[in-house]
């Protein structure tokens, strides 16, 4: 029954994101979450916010937030949009930038959120197919279009692309404005964000839910060209003033207060994915070079939904999409090495047991 | 410059909110939120949940605090959304209930973000005008309409309707969703919440910012038939999966325990509202009779925006919008007994001074 729904309500598919037992006893491994705990700094600048001036709205303007983000990123505030989490500002992204006449691009095998943002704002767009081994086919995301979006490194394959590639995109498409989304940027990619002053259509999206380990904070931010920055303000104040509370704003904020602490983990991150690789690998999965928190592989005897749930019985979530091309990859959040162990371990008894 | 802009972005007039000055020296009476702190039950949780678990995403669904508003409310956790505001609510709500061909209603002098969220999401609107006394025309309200959208108390007026104006509203619009905002219903109005069993058309919107003394914590809620919920769950799925942090999830559900202390502030604000209201009505203001934490104010003698410039030069904020019929009003949030005497004061000041 959608009696009372608005057209463009009941034709949604909705984006669904990846489970959230509220048991605490599996090894998560399915939402690309961090498996070490927020920076210290982070937890504590929440603990100090937490009184009484929680009465009082947050400012709507993210003042100091982006301060600081423009300190940490060598920018001007003015270059500095912040949201509730990525998801929200890649939305507001297609809001500001893309309109239905024009048909967007982005790939065939990329974040699955992207074609749902399209359908809710009535854009066209047009899936780009990945090579066979997920490359992006540069040639194909030139010419005339109404923007690009593209996730570096890539999701779910965590392949990612070099400044070189990014530049050709960003030259090949001067009319267009090009997200590259950097959900992953810091487990091993290279960022775009020292293109922002050369190119007037490059918009960059971050999160603090990967690297930073507060997915459960709700921060995202845009990096881009003032002008492109102030199109998002206009959207998101016709949207909702106060997009961040007050927590929030504080908590993110002491997390960038907390430079060692982001490349201590994730640089640990990065060297516990390189070996789970290996390990997969001498297992005869097929596991594609990852730049991020995941790994993204394939038996070539035991279909995936098979692995999925036996390692769903064993206590272990993973990701799986029954979609075309990618029907038989799992993807797998890089966790500690102990989890990763538990990991191999469970493949292994599988592949034994068949 | 707009370039790349798109072309919904370059038409936007986005709302503007009151005032966040960042010093703390004010009296700060411009943006409606509670002089009293948030309950210390919500302030524990928020500590508590400080920690670790803020590396997880929150629950998409957000399960827990559903159950907690349905219990409040005597309804369904299926009867329950929430999201990061009312505002965000409010828009999730215009998109998820009306549809471009056909015209929504709402007074032409109410909350002002409601013709915001119909341009931004490409609606037709008619802005219908309240009487002289700024009272509801029912009649208006009822015949052929894609939607109504009343604020209840309404704002800036402060003036309520009574829950048999809303049935006739309901019962006169039985084709059209009907929102009520009852974002200031708890300082002395009837909400309809008792009559969404009996109207499938019903959706009553009300917030945490004001009187559960949380505008910093982003925390506005839904409550209407399941299907209704239905909807706006599909469109929030896709827009953004995780709207709410860990943090405004267990603040809003400790302050939901917390309805002892509900009933203190808002009984108390109401009452310095009651005497504030006599006194400036004795210095010879024309004071709207108000259910809200605010009053709406108009002298006979000296205008609005003389007022307003002189109480921000004696270090008090009160809100005034250079709109048609309302530019010789001062809105005037309700805050503590010795705020109010201040404002009298310098208002008394002014009036003499004249």
């Amino acid at each position: 029954m959608k009696e009372f729904w608005s057209k463009r309500a009941r034709d949604l598919v909705p984006y669904t994101p990846g489970e959230q037992p509220r048991q605490r006893n599996w090894i998560k491994l399915n939402t690309n979450e961090n498996p070490y705990p927020p920076s210290q700094k982070a937890l504590a600048a929440i603990r100090a916010a937490a009184g009484e001036t929680l009465r009082l709205y947050p400012d709507p303007e993210c003042t100091s937030l982006r301060e600081a983000l423009a300190a940490t990123f060598d920018l001007k505030p003015a270059q500095v949009f912040v949201g509730n989490g990525s998801d929200e500002v890649l939305a507001l992204c297609f809001q500001a930038f893309f309109d239905p006449e024009r048909t967007i691009l982005f790939p065939d095998v990329t974040y699955s959120f992207y074609p749902v943002f399209a359908d809710l704002y009535g854009l066209s767009y047009r899936e780009v197919p990945l090579d066979e081994r997920f490359g992006l086919p540069l040639e194909s995301f030139v010419g005339d279009n109404g923007g690009v979006v593209i996730a570096n490194p890539n999701a779910p394959t965590g392949r990612a692309v070099s400044l070189c590639d990014i530049r050709t995109l960003l030259e090949g498409n001067p009319e267009s404005v090009v997200i590259v989304d950097e959900a992953y940027v810091d487990f091993g990619a290279q960022s775009a964000v020292p293109l922002i002053d050369s190119y007037p259509n490059l918009v960059v999206v971050q999160t603090m839910s990967k690297s930073r380990a507060l997915a459960g904070l709700r921060v995202g931010f845009a990096l881009g060209n003032e002008n492109l920055i102030a199109a998002l303000n206009s959207v998101k104040n016709s949207f909702n003033s106060y997009t961040l509370d007050r927590l929030a704003l504080a908590g993110a904020e002491g997390a960038l207060r907390d430079g060692d602490y982001l490349r201590a983990i994730t640089m640990k991150i990065s060297s516990t994915r390189d070996w789970a690789a290996d390990r997969l690998k001498r297992m005869g999965f097929e596991v594609s070079d990852s730049a991020a928190n995941f790994l993204f592989i394939s038996h070539p005897d035991i279909p995936a939904k098979v692995l999925l749930d036996g390692l769903r019985e064993r206590g272990i979530l993973v990701r799986w999409w029954d979609k075309p091309r990618i029907s038989n990859y799992l993807r797998i959040t890089v966790g500690t090495d102990q989890e990763m162990e538990a990991l191999c371990q469970a493949l292994t008894q599988m592949i034994e047991g068949a």
